[in-house]
């Protein structure tokens, strides 16, 4: 783990508007790449797409392509379309998530699938999949394919292995990291290493770019986990106690399983494992979660890794880019605390 | 439409076991590497996999692949990568379709959705899905990769247009045709482009494997729904009725419609769009699909593609591959007269 210390006390907090500033002239052109290349003549289908798209996410991931472009002053248009393809990749698994999780709500808006139906949501998921890949090919680098199309495959492996563990109360810690490497931190990984890659970057600062993005993907996921027990809903766009509901066992719940009495055992297979859920139990969840320090031991975890993504910067140009990515790490990991 | 007229009269009825036979050897690397590619370490995605791979599809579109590298006397493993990638391409559409249609059955056998789930299914889709980019960037053929990665996207497109359709009684033939193109026909379209792309022919020749694929994918198709009004669930490995107890608007419909009386218009809107199925109501739609020649012209239709296939191949070179690609379109269409 890093023995870099983030900077949590800092008197200006971490904000992503430096990364967003920084790219905000590409990402124009993304955004008009994204709404065209969710085009067709098949009605719904732009229909859903746009649905997604104007919804509010923040972009990272293809903030990611666009900053790692900058920082080795890539020429042409590839990465505009890598960080699209990028987004489509994500959206696509975003579609399909809710299918898979039975969500109701995505980024505080309904999802597609309560909108539209599962079976478009499915579909308009294989669409946006196929385009996706489409633009890449445009790119012309079978390298920067290879990346992006072994991060799908281990995306969909990280979703399926989530299955398993899905209520499923002996998943341990380890199997946890395997999850959200694969279904969240592949994607982050790939987003910024391709960049460095259609740049002609050497192995090693690829490989520095791919750490970056892995340890950022694994820190942004904890958070997440984190603050779906502890966030306000305002912050997420979401619920809080989503995966509560949902019998996800992320690493907070991991920690206070192991922690736990034989009562709070019973309650978290009951809850989690039975899905009988009753009035109060959330809250239980809730302090049951910050009195064993299973939360807090989770925002630790998300800080270590952040802390090793910013170590994996050192090697690479000093500038704007490179601090702009670093307070991005920042950025996700004051989200929590 | 084409000219040539299809021997149907022959005395030997064809048999698809000359293409299989052609590319036999071929087949069995594709087979072992479809068994290599389909596995992970997450248990859940080769028990899925195996399931459809095992299940006796024909593998038609693979052995296009094979039989047009064969024809170009191919060099080198590519054409082996690019049938498997076809083969998961095919096996992905295949899992969503069925969560999508809400099927039961598959090939004869229990639809993987109803062993493990939509959830699932949906996932190792995108698993295998992704498996297949990866191929093809093995074969490192931009070239091949745009060709693949535009079928994915207009199956998807097709998917979605079918769902539009579905249950709708207003669906012309036009609509249906434009359908069946794309979620049908542009993968064998695609599977037989590849080979001559990756052979170095001329634009020319791969325009004609193009159009052969296409126009035998809209043949094949054609057969099926006419066949799920009148062949017997033992050639099909499914119910005949399927279509109709999912309210699928195909071609036989479209004609019967046009043609029937008020009354045949109010049963095909109760049974198809309204899903009010009862006893009996089947064996009337086979009847006014008979009576109407509804099935008849069903089939005339997939002649006419059948006969433009074949004559797509005209300016390719003569030889065993043509010989065999020529029977497998004839066999196609045999299978309903």
């Amino acid at each position: 783990m890093g023995v870099v210390q983030l900077q949590d006390n800092l008197k200006q907090p971490a904000s992503i508007q430096t990364l967003v500033d920084l790219v905000s002239q590409d990402m124009a052109k993304v955004n008009d790449l994204i709404l065209s290349k969710a085009g067709s003549n098949v009605e719904l289908i732009p229909e859903i797409s746009r649905h997604l798209i104007d919804s509010g996410g923040k972009r990272l991931r293809p903030m990611l392509t666009l900053a790692f472009a900058k920082m080795f002053d890539y020429q042409g248009d590839g990465h505009i379309i890598l960080a699209a393809s990028v987004e489509f990749m994500h959206t696509a698994t975003l579609l399909h998530d809710d299918v898979v999780d039975e969500s109701d709500m995505r980024r505080g808006k309904l999802a597609a699938r309560k909108l539209w139906g599962n079976q478009a949501s499915v579909l308009v998921g294989d669409y946006l999949l196929g385009q996706a890949f489409k633009m890449m090919v445009d790119v012309g680098s079978l390298e920067a394919l290879r990346i992006l199309s072994e991060a799908s495959a281990v995306i969909a492996e990280g979703e399926v292995l989530q299955l398993g563990a899905s209520q499923n109360t002996s998943t341990n810690e380890a199997q946890y990291m395997q999850i959200i490497e694969a279904k969240t931190a592949a994607l982050f990984a790939a987003a910024s290493e391709v960049s460095p890659e259609v740049s002609g970057q050497s192995d090693a600062v690829r490989a520095a770019a791919r750490k970056f993005g892995m340890d950022l993907g694994l820190a942004f996921q904890l958070v997440d986990d984190a603050l779906d027990y502890g966030g306000s809903a305002k912050d997420l766009g979401k619920d809080v106690g989503d995966d509560f509901h949902e019998g996800k066992i992320t690493l907070p719940i991991i920690y206070a399983l192991a922690r736990g009495t034989d009562e709070d055992r019973a309650f978290w297979k009951r809850t989690l494992e039975d899905g009988q859920i009753e009035d109060g139990d959330l809250d239980h969840a809730i302090s049951l979660l910050r009195s064993t320090g299973a939360l807090d031991d989770t925002i630790q975890r998300a800080r270590d890794f952040g802390a090793s993504a910013i170590e994996a910067l050192a090697s690479l140009p000093d500038g704007p880019c490179k601090d702009a990515l670093r307070e991005s790490v920042e950025f996700c990991i004051q989200r929590v605390t």
